[in-house]
């Protein structure tokens, strides 16, 4: 497996909730179509999205649109919130027979 | 920031959740007192452990009451799951003022 990386968004949110699920989806999407990204997982509290590499990470964290969003993040919906940037090293599966 | 590691387990479950709740408490206890475990945060279909080294994880992970959940857990309990070892570089916090 060649190594990329995950970036780890955990949160925990205000009581301001308006917007917020339409904005999350929005970005979800946007991000996808971004160049480097591989792919997400998301649970409430906790998003983790894939990247080939940093460039695409920084990038990413740079798009404009992605800027806004999270201003207004900072502002409405997240009390607080921590991004762990990840190299993920080794990976393995398991599916059901 | 000294770099540490995040262990990112990802999960389908099967519809058999008998004793899963009860298990999943009872390994994150037992995580919590192994030499080198510094915290955890999950979700539904989310566990994420950090970790002070990879030695401390292979430990963790060869722990018997460990590999007897894991077991009893590709018997009974997850359709699917993937786990990723990952060195975490970078991290930014923010807490609302």
């Amino acid at each position: 497996m060649k190594p990329y990386y995950a970036v780890i968004f955990t949160n925990s949110k205000t009581n301001q909730v308006e917007g917020y699920q339409k904005m999350a989806e929005k970005m979800s999407d946007l991000a996808s179509k971004q160049e480097g990204y591989l792919g997400e997982e998301s649970a409430p509290g906790i998003t983790i999205s894939y990247w080939e590499d940093l460039e695409s990470i920084r990038k990413w964290k740079d798009h404009p649109e992605h800027r806004e969003a999270i201003e207004l993040g900072r502002k409405t919906w997240y009390a607080s919130y921590k991004t762990r940037i990840a190299l993920v090293e080794r990976e393995y599966s398991f599916e059901k027979p």
